[in-house]
């Protein structure tokens, strides 16, 4: 049982003498904890050949010593400053090339590495570092599943209350709060609650200034955090009535959304779902209002390998779990996206995410 | 009105050609806006002479454009690849030396501008680009003080349901709830509950498998985020009574914040404060259960300039916001931590914090 296994034959296999791994998801996954890190370098480095070793700030040392790492830990502490641990670590690990996760990593620590190992090679291996956790574990499912099933508990409490009249603002707190009451760690990401024109934004904030309209969009997305495994889940609803227009649009997003679905499967690449969902799009007379890829995967990061892009030919493999989300967004008007959790089956596909998708009109009074 | 005018003096005196910002506190202060990032590089540039410039993914370009950034902003869209926005950035501001926060920046934005500027020299100026927020605004410390107001009514509406025999996972739901009910926008942090052995790790996790019991310290260190500041606080209680060496360690760290807040005012250093908290420690019986630095700077990050530690000659200016929390802890015992959000005054400095700090023995049936 060597957790470590994975990652060293991808150092071989990138011709690197070690692998770094700070605290996030990939370490969560290998280590089984999650760390604050803040302001203190903390990280593991997996070497090619031998033992591991570690930095660890002493006042982590409590949290650290009960995973029964494998190798040596180069505690410091706040009085003393990093830089004498990272001279031990590089004495007990010579490194000429290091793979870290770009994504992860902050330069801090790059710049820390970079001091104690002059002249080496930091490689940016974000992809092939995350890539390793792309097919979950039976138990991984299981803990999304229940983020998913949290997630859209508190999405029907919510919607069932709004209003028009009510903020963004004031909507994003109710649904803050069913998600809690029913059993969420800690948000996925902040949620996005935008109404009108707002959910034109693909990353909107919630205003305070705006009430909600009779004939708005309203988008949600969000999702709960369990267990290290996030959901994150996007409907679109129609407040008070659904104007001709608009309607249309959201019936187009539906078709490129199932379409998504119809031709996910293993051996099929993310450029094939991301290509047959955007032609549905680009067949539709809104094709100008296209504006992204149609999804990305999904697990211990909100977004992860693989991304569902043209032009990704990653074979999809049954165990990935991605979202299918395609949107169409009309800048200063209003944006529809509907978005779908998708686990990748032995013959096919599954949707995690149950909630209805047909057009939906809330807040009829 | 020139938003960028004090980092363009910090440049000259860094010696540099720019500054980066990355999304972050710095960026939120200067632009306003919040930018969930993830694996797309958005940064502006800030030339130490001339006009600034941006790198904006093309999905963000819709909440970016309203904040009317002065330069010239390179878009890209995820089907091209950034590489292409940061060679035309290479073009519009020649840099041989870049400032960035090496905190906030990651190494895939580090590697992306060391490919678009060959032999550039890039500078980790953390301490002194999130130095220009240490003195805060009158506005800022007023979002402070609701996010305080909300942290502490949370906390004593929790502690009022606390009961032996409940989970410290349970106890965080109750306070999480109680955060969002009182009109938290987010965690400032992922909060900590630890009973009993589990407090005297510093940044510990709530336990599904523990009973809190009667005699257990009980710590919370917790804070609501608002209007993109955040609230720091710790208490520890006494679940059921108070064993009377614990509580004589608890009047030791009581003893040891107090001593801070005596030291504190514009002209002392940060050392003083720290010095003054550690040696009350260090004097007592206690001193081997020492820890940590007694705080650090608090604001739009949880932790930020100025460190409260020894060796740290930064002097202290009215506006300044930073936490006094000093804390002894028995490993696989108890550990206890008293934790304060300082304002430095005109002439001494006031507690944002106004919770009750005397030991409190709770959940007595």
């Amino acid at each position: 049982m060597d957790r470590f296994r994975a990652l060293r034959r991808l150092a071989l296999d990138l011709g690197v003498d070690g692998v770094a791994l700070v605290p996030g998801p990939n370490f969560e996954r290998l280590m089984g904890a999650r760390f604050h890190s803040h302001e203190r370098p903390l990280l593991i480095v997996i070497a090619a050949e031998g033992p591991p070793a570690a930095i660890v700030p002493d006042l982590e040392k409590g949290s650290f010593d009960p995973l029964g790492f494998e190798g040596e830990v180069f505690t410091w502490r706040d009085q003393d400053g990093y830089s004498g641990a990272f001279a031990a670590l590089a004495r007990a690990i010579p490194l000429r090339r290091l793979a870290v996760e770009g994504q992860v990593m902050r330069v801090f620590v790059h710049h820390a590495l970079a001091a104690a190992y002059p002249g080496i090679d930091i490689l940016d291996a974000e992809r092939e570092i995350s890539a390793l956790r792309r097919v979950k574990t039976p138990e991984e499912i299981a803990i999304l599943e229940e983020s998913i099933r949290i997630s859209e508990a508190a999405l029907a409490e919510t919607i069932a209350e709004v209003r028009p009249g009510m903020t963004e603002r004031a909507v994003e707190g109710l649904l803050t709060q069913a998600l809690f009451r029913n059993g969420a760690e800690a948000h996925a990401f902040g949620p996005i609650v935008a109404a009108g024109d707002n959910s034109a934004r693909p990353h909107a904030h919630a205003r305070v200034d705006y009430a909600i309209q009779p004939g708005d969009t309203l988008l949600f997305d969000f999702g709960a955090h369990l267990g290290g495994l996030n959901a994150d889940i996007t409907r679109t609803f129609f407040v008070g009535h659904a104007p001709e227009a608009a309607a249309e649009v959201y019936e187009t997003v539906l078709a490129a959304n199932l379409e998504g679905f119809r031709v996910t499967r293993p051996g099929a690449t993310a450029h094939d779902v991301d290509d047959a969902c955007t032609r549905v799009l680009e067949a539709s007379p809104f094709a100008r209002m296209i504006r992204t890829k149609t999804g990305h995967g999904l697990g211990r990061a909100v977004h992860e390998a693989p991304q569902i892009m043209r032009g990704n030919d990653e074979k999809l493999e049954s165990g990935m779990v991605f979202t299918i989300e395609p949107g169409l967004y009309d800048l200063n008007a209003f944006g529809i996206r509907i978005e779908d959790d998708v686990l990748v089956t032995e013959d096919g596909c599954r949707s995690l995410t149950t909630f209805p998708k047909e057009l939906t009109v809330i807040g009829q009074c």
